[in-house]
This record gives C-alpha cells, sequence and structure tokens, in this order.
C-alpha cells in the first residue's frame, strides 16, 4: 500500500477499493499511516464523497477496529439517540435518564465540541467530578444497574473513528457527509442497538445547514444502520437558532436539569418530547405515539426522571447536589447584558456566530488538545419570533475575561438578526425512516 | 487566528488575506499549525487553487522565512535551471558543470525524489561522500570558486517552502499549479538570480500530463518571476516517454557523465542544448542561439565540463573517480532483461509507470523519511519510435530483490505501449517568456 497514491485516487475521484480502506484503517490505527495523510485524505473525501462499497468499508472498518457493547445481561431495548449537533442542543442530557425512566436501556455515548457545536460530555464534565471515560465494562455495569450511562467513546469502541473525528475536527474536515455518517454510526452500531434515533439538524447552525444535505446525511446513517439490523428514524429538526436559551456547557447543564425539573422553555420542550416519544416507538416500549408522550411527561412531572439523572450522576462520579442546587455549577466571572440597540421583529439568530464566538471564549476547541472552559457561553433572553424594543436585553454574555465579554457582545448583536424578512425553520419538520420521509406535522397530527 | 476556520474558508471556495497566509505560514514554520492542518490545507489548494494576492503572499512568505543567496562577491551572470520533473530527466547534472564552463554562474539548487519522479539531489548523493547539504555559506563559496555548485535546499532557503514540499509529497497534494508554482519560484527567486530556464514537462509522465496545464504553470512562474525581477524563459518539453535511456539514481548518474564525455543518447543531448541554449541567452553570455549552441558543444567536445563536474564533485566531498570509472557507482544485486513478447512498433513508454515503479523498488519516497536506494532503476533499450521484435530486449531491471526484479518486468511490460496509434509528443515543443508564447520548430530555424 503506497498511501501517497491511495490519496492521489481518491482526490482524482476514484474509488479506492475495500481491502485498501481496510489496509488504510488499519495503518492508521497502527500509526503507520499519518496524521497528515489522514487529514488530506479527509479533504479529498470532502470534495470527492465516498461510493456505497467504500462507505460499507469505512464503517466497517471503524466498527471491527474495537469492541462492541455486551448486551447480554440486558433485558430492556437499547435504543439510542444522536444529534448532528447544534447551539444549545442539550436534548442528550434530558433524553438520556427521560428515555431509561420510560423503559429503555439508553446507553448515550457522546462525543465533544466538534467545530462550532457544543458535545455533550463537555457538558456532562462541567458537573464537578462527573466520569465520561468509563471503560466499556464500566459502562456496561451502569447501563444494567440504573437503565442508562452517559459515556465518551472508550478507546475500546470504533477507535480509529475516534482518532479520525479528532483530526477532522481541527482540519476543516468536518463537513462531509460520507465521513459523518460513517463516525455517528460506527459508535452507535458498536452499542449493539435495537433502534436508533437521529436528531437531524437544518439551518444556519447545523453542520449541514441545506435542508436537502441534511436529508442525504439522514438517509445515509438510516441505510447504513438498517443494512446492520439496527432500526433508525430520523427527526429533521430547526438549527437556525439555539435550542432552547443557554449555550455554553455549564449552562447547558442548568436549562437541562430545568427541563427534568418540568420546567425550561418550550421550544427545548418540544424538540426532546419529539425525540423521546421515537425512542419510546422504535424501542417498542410504547405502541401509540400519545402512549408515549403521556409515559414521558409523567416522568418529568413526578420527577422521576430528574432523580434518574440523580441517580446517574452520582453514579458516575459527580457531585449530585448540583441537581438541587445548579449555582455549584461553574460561573464565569465576568458577564454582561447585551441589549437591543434597535427596535424590530426578532427574525433570526445565528446559532453559528453564537457556536464560534463560544469556541472562541474558551468554550470549545480548535485544537486537538485545547481545554474547555464550562463557565462561559450566552444566555439568550430572546428567540425568534420575538419583537426587540431599543435597550430590551438580548442575552447575557458570560466571559472569562473582559475582552471576552466584548468578543461576546459583538457575537450577540452580529447573530441576532431583526426583520429581515426570514422566516424560522418548523422546530420539527420532518420524520424519515427507511420508508421514505413524512411531514412532522402529518406524523403529529396521526398522533 | 483560528485554523480549522481557515481550512474551511478555503474549502469553501473563499480566497484567505494575504495577512492569513503570513500568519498560517509563520505558525506552520514556528510549528504551532501542525502538519495534519496544513496537509489538509493544501489538499483544499489542489481543488480550490489560490487567487492572484493568495499566490504572490504565499510565495513571498516563503522567501522571507529564509535567508537569500549573497552575490555580492560573483561577476558572473547568476542562471539556473528548473525542471518540472519527470522520469529519466537528469539534465541538471549535465547543465550545471556545462552552463558553467560557458560563463555563468550556476546555484543549481535541486530537490529530492517527489511522488514518482527522481530528484537531483538523490542521483548526485550515489555518488560516494557527495555533499549536497552544504551550508549557504559554504555553497557561496564553492560557487565563486567553480562558477557553479549542486545542493539541496539548506535550512536557510525557504524553509517553510522546505517543509511544505516534504509534506505534500506524502500527502497526494503535489499536483497543484500554485503549490507547485511558489514552491520552485521561492527557492529559484530566493538564490538572487538573473535569469531563470524553466524545463516545463508534458505528457503522461509529467505532474501536469495536460500540455494546457503544463502551459499555465509555466505561465505562472514566468509571471512570479518577472514581477520579481527575474528573467524567466520556460521551455515545454517531452515527458511521454523517460529522457534518456537510464532511469534511477546512480544510473542516471552514468549516463550524464557520457553526455559530458559528449557521448550518450541523442534525447538527452538535444534537450540538454536546448535548455543550456536558453541559459547562456538569458544570461546574455552569448548574443545568438548559434552561438550559444557552440559555445555548448565546444565545452562538452574538449572535455571542460566533464573536468569542471569532476572537480564540483571533488569540491563537494564526492569521489572524483567515478567520472572516469561509472562502475565505480552503486550497482544493484540483481538485474535482468525484459524483452519483448509480441512484436511492434514502440509508440510509446510511460514514465509514470516506471517512475512509480522505482518508487516501489526502493528508489524513490513513499514518506519523508524514506531512504532511497540509489542502485536500483531500469535502463531502457528501447524509445519511441523504435520497433520491437519477438524477444528483442527492451529494458534492464537494476533491483535489490529477487521479488524486485519480478515488479520492475511487469512495470517494464506495462509500459512499453506497441501499436496503439499513439503519436510521441515533440522533445521540445514550444518556448515561453512573458511576452508569450512561440512553437520551437519556429525558435530553431530562427536560429
Amino acid at each position: 500500500m503506497v498511501v501517497p497514491r491511495l490519496i492521489e485516487r481518491k482526490r482524482n475521484g476514484e474509488a479506492l477499493t475495500p481491502d485498501e480502506w481496510r489496509a488504510l484503517l488499519a495503518g492508521y490505527h497502527a500509526g503507520t499511516v499519518p496524521e497528515y495523510q489522514m487529514s488530506a485524505l479527509a479533504m479529498a473525501i470532502c470534495f470527492r464523497g465516498l461510493a456505497v462499497e467504500e462507505l460499507a468499508a469505512l464503517l466497517d472498518g471503524m466498527i471491527e477496529s474495537g469492541r462492541r457493547l455486551d448486551r447480554s445481561r440486558l433485558t430492556r431495548p437499547l435504543v439510542d439517540k444522536h444529534s448532528t449537533g447544534g447551539v444549545g442542543d442539550k436534548t442528550s442530557l434530558i433524553l438520556a435518564p427521560l428515555a431509561a425512566e420510560c423503559g429503555l436501556a439508553v446507553p448515550m455515548m457522546s462525543g465533544r465540541g466538534l467545530g462550532h457545536t457544543g458535545g455533550t460530555l463537555d457538558k456532562l464534565e462541567s458537573i464537578a467530578g462527573f466520569r465520561t471515560g468509563l471503560s466499556l465494562a464500566e459502562a456496561e455495569a451502569v447501563l444494567y444497574d440504573l437503565g442508562v450511562v452517559m459515556i465518551g467513546q472508550t478507546g475500546e469502541i470504533a477507535p480509529v473513528d475516534k482518532k479520525l473525528y479528532a483530526l477532522r475536527d481541527v482540519t476543516g474536515t468536518v463537513e462531509s457527509i460520507p465521513l459523518i455518517s460513517a463516525s455517528i454510526m460506527s459508535k452507535k452500531l458498536a452499542e449493539s442497538l435495537d433502534g436508533l434515533v437521529l436528531d437531524v439538524k437544518t439551518g444556519t447552525g447545523a453542520f449541514m445547514p441545506d435542508p436537502a444535505m441534511a436529508r442525504e446525511l439522514a438517509r445515509t446513517m438510516i441505510a447504513l444502520g438498517e443494512a446492520r439490523g439496527c432500526r433508525v428514524v430520523a427527526l429533521l429538526t430547526a438549527m437556525d437558532r439555539p435550542l432552547g436559551r443557554e449555550c455554553g456547557n455549564a449552562l447547558e447543564v442548568r436549562e437541562s436539569i430545568d427541563l427534568l425539573r418540568n420546567e425550561g422553555p418550550q421550544d427545548l420542550r418540544a424538540v426532546t418530547l419529539a425525540l423521546g416519544e421515537e425512542m419510546l416507538l422504535v424501542g417498542g416500549v410504547a405502541v401509540t405515539r400519545a402512549d408515549a408522550r403521556d409515559r414521558l411527561e409523567a416522568a418529568l412531572a413526578s420527577g422521576a426522571a430528574l432523580d434518574r439523572f440523580r441517580r446517574l450522576v452520582e453514579r458516575q462520579g459527580g457531585d449530585p447536589r448540583v441537581i438541587d442546587d445548579p449555582s455549584l455549577l461553574p460561573t464565569a466571572p465576568f458577564t454582561s447584558v447585551v441589549t437591543s440597540p434597535t427596535a424590530g421583529l426578532i427574525t433570526g439568530i445565528d446559532p453559528r456566530v453564537l457556536g464560534r464566538a463560544i469556541v472562541a471564549l474558551g468554550g470549545g476547541r480548535t485544537r486537538t488538545d485545547d481545554v474547555v472552559d464550562p463557565a462561559v457561553g450566552m444566555t439568550m433572553h430572546v428567540t425568534s419570533g420575538d419583537v426587540a424594543s431599543v435597550g430590551r436585553p438580548l442575552a447575557t454574555v458570560h466571559a472569562r475575561t473582559e475582552a471576552g465579554l466584548v468578543l461576546g457582545r459583538q457575537a450577540v448583536l452580529a447573530a441576532v438578526g431583526l426583520d429581515d424578512g426570514y422566516e424560522p425553520r418548523p422546530l420539527v419538520e420532518a420524520r424519515l425512516t427507511r420508508d421514505g420521509e413524512e411531514a412532522w406535522t402529518s406524523v403529529a397530527a396521526r398522533g
């Protein structure tokens, strides 16, 4: 295998053979194919894509580079949820304990911040002591005992994907449908799932802003999963504004706790429940959507989901007191309220602008070895459709330094669009399965 | 500077600013921008190209990352030649002492094997003891004393280019007109040249097989040089078959010595003399092409050019006895003659197939830290236009192992095309200057 030659062929638009993909992945895993070759190959893939056979070989090579979750002791249906990522998207923190409370086993394996979006692991780690780096055996034990575990991709699960994911993050090679699909599905399929619910974001803040591309991503992942015995349902949801109000690691944990208390913003609640319904349905623990909805709402109203989250936090080494006193979460030394300089209808809040500002404030990564600041971020006081008057608070910026406040303020003013005629995307737009696509309004009306 | 963002912008087809290019190059030079980011950026450039201002900033940043040759003590015109690379292309070894013998100062700064093509440094180093790694001060002294020096790109000359060139070689990012142009011209312009003659290869074995692309490469380099006070002339020459008979490091030194002895194959002699004429003309030491030709031929016939090469080899630490006894050069333990399995007119010999086989035999690099085997390669016994009968020797393969013989034999049989209707390219096709292009037949007829 002469790697530069393989890279050239991919660059020129040729398909590599399954054997070549296996050899490339094995070499990358072993370190004989260096990072600088893999990043060039990834960039070539961004331009050239992957043929169906190439993608299958890449995915299988990733899965086979590690172990799979041992589900032999589990009796509950094993279902996970994955979001393609956004700003303010904290539904994983809510859904993991909530769906477990409703009878599923949820091995929520998540990632770290990637590009302008946040990562569930970074959020969880803003809880003092919370260990996301469990071994697979430890995770299996927690999952067996609590019906839920929230972990990072252990070194045992798809290690080649883990290495490539970190590399893509810092080499501008994130936005590729086959690479995104293989990365997500390698981890999820290594979990030995019965079912998977995908939250595929669309709009300016999504990795695939274009709805057509988001659909292609969803269809690609559905095909990969269904071909390997996992039922996959995808919801297309809006990421043309942040989800919920809080953006930034500790801030989002706080808002997740609000939701689990049956409080919190309506948009976040609506998306969380829609995804939760799909999880319960795909796992077969609810037969109708109305039944699924009732069980989710009951688990929130009773405090049972919150309690399960508390037990999870404690079991994974985190300080459970934050559940009852979120003020124990890290806070930023500097905060400042940004007010509207003009009046008008708020027609959009660009999540990409906010997300990049959070990275610049230290809340995300520009290099694989960057340490993430849990405390920084923005609390949005408005959302799309609100009317701003002059002086109305738009957001509170949470920063580590005074310079950070200035940066955050500029980002908020740049992100908030007034009267530009933009029509917000529907919060949940469509539902995709292996059988095709249905508008969410039809799904909801049918119940 | 958030590097992944810059890479993304380039990937998306945007131009980066001159300041961003300066910061990227400075960071890469300092090591804060890692190889894996630079290779991804290079791949994005392969797809997206560079705007004029981007290329100028890249080139200037490369030149300014190091020193320039001090020409204050030199009285001769300072002229160099550069080839875009090919298989069997050893004209540098001949032209450096030859043009110096005719009155020029020739600071022949060359590279190592890149992709499927050989490198002058690798060839020179097959002469026992030959030091190509002179410091710039040492090189200046040799140049002053002998009118010629043959060195690698010292760490002092365009170090950022040196680093990037090595990276591109192993990441499938060689074939990019702006990157090739900036790399070549950064080194050449750092030599403080009066004039530069470019040998731009076309045909299957060239980096830019497409003649239109080769022309664009030539025009790009001419524009970069002329804008910075260096007169640049380019000849388009054929690389749809190897140049000369010998392909491989030590083998090519042997053939270069033949040429300097006024022997050797006619195709190699013709291209060498055409380039030599341009060097003498651009340096102003000959006024007419006929005058230039006469001086070059005289220097070959008298043995003066060979003698200057002998002094150069000795001065740079090499064993000068190889000049009179080329059998002292490294030889391969295994050789085998490949004969023609069929009869027919030989209409082409694919240099890329041969070049890749030489790399596979150990005579080139697939990683920056690969050690090159000087002895391996092929001696071609036929060229385009010859008629092969069954059993006619096509080539001798020189290999380190018996497995290498098999590989080399396969390559020869794959490379030699019989009766496929292919028309060989003219050896020298055209001459390009800042004023435009002229067919070589017109140039030669005018004299």
